[in-house]
C-alpha cells in the first residue's frame, strides 16, 4: 500500500508513515525544504471509502492533503471533507490545557491508554502556536506518548508545524472532523496555555480540561487570563507519593474559585479532581465527569447549539482574517501602515485620521 | 456665547447647552429626528483656545463635533483633535464597572465630588452598549449625578446614543482626549458589565474599578467572563448600616480569589476595598490606592508603554473594523454570507468551501 501512496514525494510523507507506525517524527520534517511539485490525482472516492473503514494509512493520507499548501491538494482535501461531512461530529470532543510541566502528554497517553482499553478509539491531535514560531512541536518529541502511539485504537497526530496559528488551527479543525469519519470516539486535542490557542481549541471542543500542579494560582501565572474560566474541569496532576496530600487541598482552594467563577458551559458546574499518571489514578474519575458532562449537556440544547456557533463562529473568523490577509497581502502596505502608526504614536495625527489615510 | 455657537441646530445642541449648566437630557435626545444640514463652519483656531482655556461650552461643542456624523463635521473634529494631541495624556484615567444595581452612578456621584472637593477637575464619560440597541443611555436619567453635574470641577456627559459600539467606543476615546485638553485631571469612564463594553474601556484607561455587592461571587453571574482580571481595584459597594461586617467578608473572599489570578496590571497586586456612597467612607482609601497605583507604575516603563500600545492597539482595531464594515457594506454581501452560512450548518459544504465563495 505504502508504495502506492501518490503523496509519498510530499511533505507529508513521513506523518503518512508515522501514521501507519503509530509514531511520528516532527523534530525531523522541515517542510520549507521540500519543492512543490504538481501533485499526482487522488481518487477521493477511494480514499472516502478507506477512511469510513478506519485505515489509518488513508486517515494520515487525508490529513496530509488538509495540511498541504499546494492548490490542487487544497481543492482535493475539501473536496474530500465535504464528502465526509455526513459522518462527522460523533464524537466526543475534549481540550487539554495546563502550564508547562503540568504534565500534558504523560496525561494524555495515561488517559488515552486507559479509554483504549475500555474500547474507545482515540485520536490525539495537537495545536501549538510555539511550532508556527520555531518549527518545533509539542508533539515533535518521538520518545512522548510512545504507548499511546502504538495502541491500534489511538491514532497521535503531530501539530502541523507550518502557517499562521489560524492556520493551525483551521487545519486542526479539519484534522478533527477527518477523525471523527474515521470512527474515532474519543479526540483529544492539547494545546499549550499560552497566546490565542486555548481560545481557538476551545472555539473547537465540548469539554475543555485545565491541567494544574499543586500550589493553586502560583503556576497559572504566565497562563492567559481567563483560563480558568474557559475550563469544564480542572485536574491537580501528579497527585501521587507524597504529593497527594496537597493535591487534595489544591482540589479545595480550586473548587473554592471555581464557585465564585462563571461556568465554561451554562448548566455545568464545573469541578476539579486529583489524578496521577504514574499510579494511574483518578483517571476514571474524569472519565465519569466528562461522561456526567456529555449527558447533562446533551439533555438541554447547549450541546448541539454550541456547536453550531462553533461551526458560525469559525466562518466568520475565517472571513475575517481572509479579510486582513488580503489586505496586508500588499507588501507596501505593512510599511505603509507602520509609518502611520509611528506618526500617530508621535502624535502627529490623530488614529482617525491614520485610518483615513488607508482608506481613503 | 450661546447664540453664536454654529452648531446649535445640530443634533448636539442640547449637549451643548448641558454642558453650561451642568445637566444632560439623554432622554430627550432624538438624534434620528434631526435632518443633516450642511454645517456652517467652525472656528478651529478659536475652538482650540477655548477649550485650553477650560471653556466648557467649547468642550461640548468639539465632542458633538466629534460625535457628528457629517463628513465636513468628522474633518474639522480631526482637525481640532490633531490641534490638542499635544495637550492631552496628562489626566488618569480610570474606568468603572459592575454589574447593574451595584451602584455605579451613585458611586461616581460621591467618589467625583469628593474629588473635586479635593481640587480636581473631574470629566465623567459614559460607554453604553445598551444605548447603540435601545437609543436608551445609562447617563439618560437627568436624576442621575445631579450634585456632580452642577460642580464647576466636574464635566458630566452623556454617552453617545447612536451608533456602532465600535464608533461609540472611538468617540468616547476621541472625547477622553478632549477633556484632556480641557485640563480634567481624572477622567472616569463609566460602563455596564456586558458584551464587550469593558475590554474597550479597559483598552483606554490606566486603572480598572470593578464594583461588586455583598455575597461575592453571586452577583458576578451574567457579568463578562475574566471581568475580575481586568480588575486593578475591586470596590465593594453598599458597605453601610447592617451591611458593613457582610462587606468586610465579601472584600476578604474577593483578596484570595485576585490571589490566585493574574494580576490585570504586571506589577501591580490587584486588591479589594469596601465603600459606601451614602456614609460616604472608603471614597478616599480608594482613591489612595489608585494615586499609589499611579506611582507605582510610573516608576516602571508600564504606565506609558501601555498607553502606546493601547493607542496602537486602538488603530490597528480600527483598520480591522472598517475593513469588515467596507466588506459588508454591500447589502448584498449579507444576504450572500447568510446563505452559505447555513448551507454549511446544513453540513453540505466545508467552512473553507464557503470561505472560498466569498474570495474566490
Amino acid at each position: 500500500m505504502e508504495r502506492k501512496e501518490n503523496l509519498q514525494q510530499d511533505k507529508g510523507a513521513l506523518n503518512v508513515r508515522s501514521g501507519v507506525e503509530g509514531g511520528h517524527d516532527g523534530l525531523t520534517i522541515k517542510p520549507k525544504k521540500f519543492k512543490k511539485k504538481s501533485p499526482d490525482p487522488v481518487n477521493i472516492n477511494q480514499l472516502v471509502e478507506e477512511i469510513r473503514f478506519g485505515h489509518r494509512t488513508s486517515l494520515s493520507k487525508a490529513i496530509t492533503l488538509i495540511e498541504s499548501s499546494h492548490h490542487e491538494h487544497k481543492e482535493q482535501a475539501q473536496r474530500l471533507l465535504q464528502e465526509l461531512l455526513p459522518y462527522t461530529g460523533k464524537s466526543i470532543r475534549i481540550g487539554i490545557t495546563g502550564v508547562p510541566g503540568a504534565g500534558k502528554s504523560s496525561f494524555i497517553e495515561a488517559f488515552g491508554t486507559m479509554l483504549c482499553n475500555m474500547g474507545k478509539k482515540v485520536a490525539v491531535l495537537a495545536i501549538d502556536p510555539s511550532s508556527t514560531l520555531s518549527g518545533g512541536s509539542i508533539l515533535g518529541d518521538k520518545t512522548r506518548m510512545e504507548e499511546l502511539s502504538r495502541n491500534k485504537s489511538a491514532f497521535v497526530r503531530p501539530s502541523p508545524s507550518a502557517g499562521t496559528l489560524g492556520g493551525v488551527h483551521k487545519k486542526s479543525r479539519e484534522t478533527m472532523l477527518l477523525c471523527e469519519a474515521a470512527g474515532y470516539d474519543v479526540i483529544l486535542i492539547e494545546t499549550v496555555g499560552v497566546g490565542q490557542s486555548e481560545t481557538y481549541v476551545r472555539g473547537m471542543v465540548d469539554f475543555f480540561l485545565l491541567l494544574v500542579l499543586t500550589g493553586a494560582g502560583d503556576e497559572l501565572q504566565g497562563m492567559k487570563k481567563g483560563i480558568m474560566e474557559l475550563a469544564d474541569g480542572i485536574v491537580v496532576h501528579k497527585s501521587d507519593g507524597d504529593n497527594v496530600q496537597k493535591a487534595r487541598r489544591t482540589v479545595r482552594e480550586y473548587m473554592q474559585i471555581l464557585h465564585f467563577l462563571q461556568p465554561a458551559t451554562p448548566g455545568w458546574m464545573s469541578r476539579a479532581l486529583p489524578a496521577s499518571s504514574i499510579e494511574k489514578t483518578g483517571l476514571s474519575d474524569i472519565w465519569e465527569m466528562i461522561c456526567e458532562f456529555e449527558q447533562t449537556i446533551k439533555r438541554t440544547d447547549i450541546w448541539e447549539s454550541r456547536r453550531l456557533e462553533q461551526t458560525k463562529e469559525w466562518f466568520h473568523t475565517m472571513i475575517r482574517d481572509s479579510l486582513i490577509d488580503s489586505f496586508f497581502q500588499n507588501s507596501n502596505r505593512k510599511i505603509q501602515v507602520k509609518s502611520i502608526e509611528e506618526a500617530i504614536l508621535r502624535g502627529e495625527i490623530t488614529v482617525t485620521q491614520g485610518v483615513s489615510k488607508l482608506f481613503p
